[in-house]
């Protein structure tokens, strides 16, 4: 089956990031993968956990919502029904857990950096683009307290994307939301600047799935996040690409 | 005290709205006020809540919510919460009543025009600019099932506009966030096309108001709405202006 | 259309209120206006919310529920449905901010009053008349900590009445349940002993309004307000109503 | 220790019904047990609760709720906090199955009384003073529905009174909060004008209790339900008090 | 009609108590009376809820579930309901208030005692066999912490058990849920090993009772009570049991 | 560093499966690995969600909640807080998606299997224990209603275990809760009885992994699955294995 507008099966779709979308927040941008559009924002408090304080660590934490409007068909209100689905909270904590592993927590020092991930459209991969997007973000962010000399906060850079074997057995990177919704296997892949996992996780939604499909879906979101990073990079500019990893 | 960027007393910020925003809901548009930015969606629902059924009318309701990241201190989540606020739910009312005001229930059949105002960016008056914005998501999403020769729901134009008395004592028109925490009278006014008033609501923030103070008010909010309905003309294009109001 | 029991267009219901309704709150009455009948008790704590910790400045707020009992066909209890209806926290957050207009906040010292209401019986005007029966039980109350040569804490009267349209036409003061759900415009006016407005909350229910007949309604509530006001000093008797606006 | 107003241990506190104290509900009545204020209302709804659909059988719910304002220091308003307590759930429990246990749910046909406790003052024995009070409003309601010839559906008299053991060893009868604090022992009874048990409640609260205190509280208990229906019987006035029983 | 497995009427079902059930909390049990099965868990936390900080007292407070599997149909989670019913509530309230009364706070020190019953299997009494279950782990944990020479927090033996009258009228100790289902009279007793009363809950759930059944059905509740304590001291032991009641 | 008990790195914990262990549900065991026990049991409802009514297909759910006693220090209900916390709803999520892998929803009939996993005593890898042990219910619930000569709707064995990367960079199998509480690297793998995958969640806790660590977990998580899936074959006995698989 050939997939929309020509892509191939290892071909990203068009990848967009607006840095400076809002106005209040440290970091925001507006991150778009194809018809998924993300706004990530990160807000710097001044405050850690109850568990953290007096340690000299920070903190970060992630809350993800989709706008009502953002689906083919209306999705309820979180607000309304007066909790967070289990999928939610699911997103919440991968992309809280992601960013966690590029972070030099005591460089960070006692504060928290609350990143809001919330999708004005979704065509599918609206976790892991939240994931990208949420990273330049967060660099934004640290940026506004990195003080020369010292330890930059982000040890190093972060990308994820889905991947996933469609109905014809095919492997194919970054499936939108037709192709997710009839995928046999689905996967989120979320990988280091260095070219290591942060997080593997694979699915068999249609049937089970054996090793060697496995590794060739490793190797597609391998492609794919070492992409997406060299986006982030044109788009950090090398001032801040300079600070990802610094040790003073 | 000079307003900011220069702005007479009677002068609307700028305003610019930005039709099919979103690719799913039937209506979207995305409406600034100045920094005020709210995402205004229309969906189409084949349903009525219980107490309309059977009776060919139907209904409209409003969701209104804050994007955390689109306020100065980041606001707490709702869905984290787990519910709404008062404030939140008393926009929610104002906007789905002033939109009732100018719909044929009856022309509408028996569907829900469910409208969501996500406020991107927050900067004062982002409940009179989600009815401005939330009027014309209402009449892009009519059209999608109006069928010639009937009547069209929507009978007349809509907008609003906040008003106030400054801490000097000096009526402004549109306030944004900073005059209006200052504010000593705060109004919210909701207009139609026809020239007549939808909503009043004036609060004696930081003391009462005479009577004359009312007046000079209601005649600031009456030129904010005809500037803005003048607006919505020009964005909603002579096709969908003809159709407001059409009897058959 | 003639009113029940012969009343004019301009004629209040007949208002009745007790003092001292209750044992324990400081300041209790039970207002009735018609068959609309509200306990309205106040309550002085020696707290302040957080964000006023030394500041010397105290708090008022409200809290209004109707017993399931009180209406036509029994109302939900909120309690049992866990949450509060927007309309609820709307009645809410009008009756604590209109008292807030009359309160020296500073006079008042680190204290909060806590504003029952609780609607016993409800034909109409429920919010109006809490406003005007709490007004009273709060003046009750600054009297048990007021101490002579010190300024009161409350700086002038208030009271708040429902002003309508009817479907013929014709503006009416203080509509019952019956002449409320017909209503065309429907507007509730709160004003202060000096003649100020406080809150002016117009909306049209059922068509839009034009400013002559906003000016209607304003007369009609002014006059409902006045003579309320005069009521409450009879009620009062002169040495509460000599604390009113005490300077020292 | 003297009780107050010179009360004997055996005395009841001054009962008080008002009949038809609210406008809407098929049954209302204010009870009052010395400082205990109860409005005690009976709503009849032409539905029952799914699992005696299709039975011919009714139902009998109760609820209760304190005001804010009723208690010493100001009770939280349960809806604000989101939930019932556990002891309000208990006594409401209480107060529909000791109902339950007096009606004929075939006599009742197909409909459900829900009875409102609302508690307007409260000085010790609310559960056992709505108990009282709810059966006169019950009685009221079913005489509106019931048609001369049938099966009355209530089928006894009830009363409930509390009983205790003071700190100084003396049985009491309808204990006040003062007197209910400082209790030993503390229980409630439920009887019929039969005069049977319908519910004993005895808690240790300070100390465990003997078979022989058990029945000296089930004496006070006996005598003051006795008591408390014949005041129901003049309450009620001959024509209803004929219904009572009726089969037919 | 004869009991199951040919029970005498005043026979218990066979109780068997485990002790050290779980590995972490302080004190543990799984206690079975037939097929009724109930986890106990005691633990020790050192803190006392902010009513007693600074007291010098201690607290003891429960909690009860049901697992959903432990009911012969499947019983829906409360933590998916998002709330406790009534009847929990009503549970944990009984187990709290009973254990207190054989428990000196001031020997507790500043310690709250969590008592957590989870009942794995239910068929009837499932609330009293948690008091007895939850006694013995109370008196487990005590011990964990108890210094010699002290006054030990347990004052006294306690026990529970249910009593009944059945659909033919025979007073029965210790009903299984098929005979609770249908009983006419259904009590639930709790006392000490002073053999004292420490609850009397009894309900006429098919009809009311008199004095002599209550009797009978108190003189059974003893029996059992007596009963159940011996059956603890031979499971605590003779070192646990000699410091129940030590005063030093 | 040696494992507890001279545990080799590549070796299962003690695995016991009790089969029939409660009396109500079609299918229910104890599952203990070490000290981590856990209680499965497979409940039959004859009727599915509605998005599956008229497709005679039906469902498998999960839930998943450990007893406040289960833990080192006690956790707090969910039922208590109110709502069920994240990681809750992640690992029901999880087990129910497992299940559905292998069963054929087809065969199942307009059925709803429910599943509860209630942790009794918890560490480490509650969630793989709660999947393996679940597939032994759910086998032994279809037993229950399946007809000779239909397909058994379930597939395949299945089973789950957790493996991990210590602090000293050894890979480890079936990790109890101090090794998991320590590990760089954590991950779960779900395989069937044919050896394909059917979950792989990998996360690097404390650091990212490369290829060649994920496989060396891949591997032993292969290996702790096959062992498991022998020892479920003893368990559920050549009867119900002889089913498992079954087209006819």
């Amino acid at each position: 089956m050939e997939r929309f507008r020509h892509r191939a099966a290892d071909e990203l779709r068009p990848c967009k990031i607006h840095r400076k979308f809002q106005k209040y927040p440290a970091g925001s941008v507006l991150i778009e993968m194809g018809n998924t559009k993300v706004i990530c924002a990160a807000t710097v408090e001044e405050r850690v956990p109850f568990f953290l304080k007096g340690t000299g660590e920070g903190w970060i934490t992630a809350e993800y919502s989709l706008l009502p409007s953002a689906t083919g068909t209306r999705t309820q209100r979180e607000a309304v029904k007066g909790k967070q689905s289990g999928r939610t909270q699911e997103i919440e904590r991968l992309i809280g857990r992601s960013l966690r592993s590029v972070v030099d927590t005591k460089a960070l020092g006692e504060r928290t950096i609350m990143i809001d991930c919330d999708v004005i459209q979704a065509d599918g991969g609206t976790r892991t683009a939240s994931i990208t997007g949420a990273f330049v973000a967060l660099v934004e962010a640290c940026a506004t307290f990195y003080q020369k000399g010292g330890i930059f906060p982000v040890k190093d850079f972060l990308a994820a994307i889905s991947v996933g074997i469609s109905a014809d057995n095919e492997p194919l990177l970054d499936l939108c939301y037709e192709e997710d919704s009839t995928a046999m296997v689905d996967m989120n892949v979320v990988m280091t600047g260095f070219g290591k996992f942060v997080e593997v996780q694979g699915t068999g939604e249609g049937r089970p799935f054996d090793h060697q499909e496995l590794n060739s879906l490793l190797s597609l979101g391998e492609k794919g996040c070492r992409e997406l990073i060299s986006y982030e990079k044109d788009i950090l500019g090398s001032q801040l690409v300079w600070l990802v990893g610094r040790e003073g």
